[in-house]
């Protein structure tokens, strides 16, 4: 059995998903970020690098989404849940990850975690008014380039999509419309649809 | 053949030395950032992103250096550049590179790229005097836990030894002194004396 450590609709919120979509069996656990326990040494030693999501299996213990979800599709290739027969796909699949993971989430943490990359206040504001105009030319990017449609790889559900939808939930806080993208919001309908996405969000929710 | 654009020394260094490394028929091409080339409409057509690496394939075009050094490795198999065949040792795998590219790529951007994230000199002066400290902070993770050695999968060598040597490569300019992280600095010594790593090292410069 695996244990998901998480924070309530953070970035861990692909990798929750995606075991739901697994059909996996699984704890989910949360690390509260308000009493900053994700620095504390009980989590430091599953997750030395203070973060969200770690993935504890019976082989060892995984972090950083990108390679959580490629796992998830690994260990249950009957969900489909990613071209692992086709490398170019597959390459097509992690490339769109790692867009996600190296550009899209670090123009988010521009509004909250300044702190990691600069020590004054004015440069903190400074990075904040730049965060909505960031997550909209990447969502536009995400629109015009690489979503496909209706799912992010075509016509085939992938752990691409538990990711990207993680991130477009963002978009209402970051200060960005989604509705003037027409393909992630009709992606973000889609997912809301599915039951599994359904029991992941209530679940995170809920604890 | 494929076709690799890169610019000298910059992250795409990977990917180039994984194309060697594979030995992989390729012809290398250079985006001139002196002149802004990236940004141009002839490579935005290659990629919309305007970064490098970008590689064109018989099957399309890949961007991220994750995602095109595990195509590398899943096209040349009998180059042994990833453990394809074990989902958590290649998980592992990702999860490194994972990291090198949303986390200690972006430590070091913060020092010449703050205009991705602000608009104030104050703020990019203010992000550059971290840039020293979070990459340091970085490679004491790699060396205490990541970095298995004497290569990061541990006896095998990997592509994520090609893009771990890209990274170090870069302390110095960042103001780190390698020679503090043991087994990062026999990593950096055992890397230089691959004839792929000097081919790769001596194209960048030639051209």
């Amino acid at each position: 059995m695996f244990k998901l450590f998480y924070f309530p609709a953070s970035c861990s919120l692909a990798s929750h998903i995606a075991l739901e979509e697994a059909g996996a069996e699984f704890e989910a656990i949360k690390v509260d970020f308000y009493t900053n326990e994700q620095r504390k040494a009980e989590y430091m030693t599953i997750n030395p690098k203070g973060r969200v999501p770690a993935l504890v299996t019976d082989e060892g213990i995984l972090t950083e989404n990108p390679a959580i979800l490629s796992y998830i599709a690994m260990r249950f290739p009957e969900a489909k849940l990613a071209p692992l027969d086709d490398p170019f796909k597959l390459a097509k699949l992690q490339s769109f990850n790692a867009y996600l993971s190296s550009t899209v989430q670090v123009a988010h943490a521009h509004g909250l975690r300044g702190p990691r990359w600069a020590d004054q206040q004015s440069s903190y504001d400074d990075m904040r008014q730049r965060v909505s105009g960031n997550m909209a030319e990447c969502f536009q990017l995400i629109e015009d380039e690489l979503l496909q449609g209706p799912w992010v790889m075509g016509e085939t559900f992938s752990i691409a999509d538990a990711y990207l939808f993680t991130f477009t939930s963002w978009l209402e806080g970051d200060g960005v419309d989604a509705s003037q993208f027409d393909k992630v919001s009709q992606h973000m309908a889609a997912m809301l649809q599915r039951p599994c996405v359904q029991r992941a969000m209530a679940r995170e929710q809920k604890q």
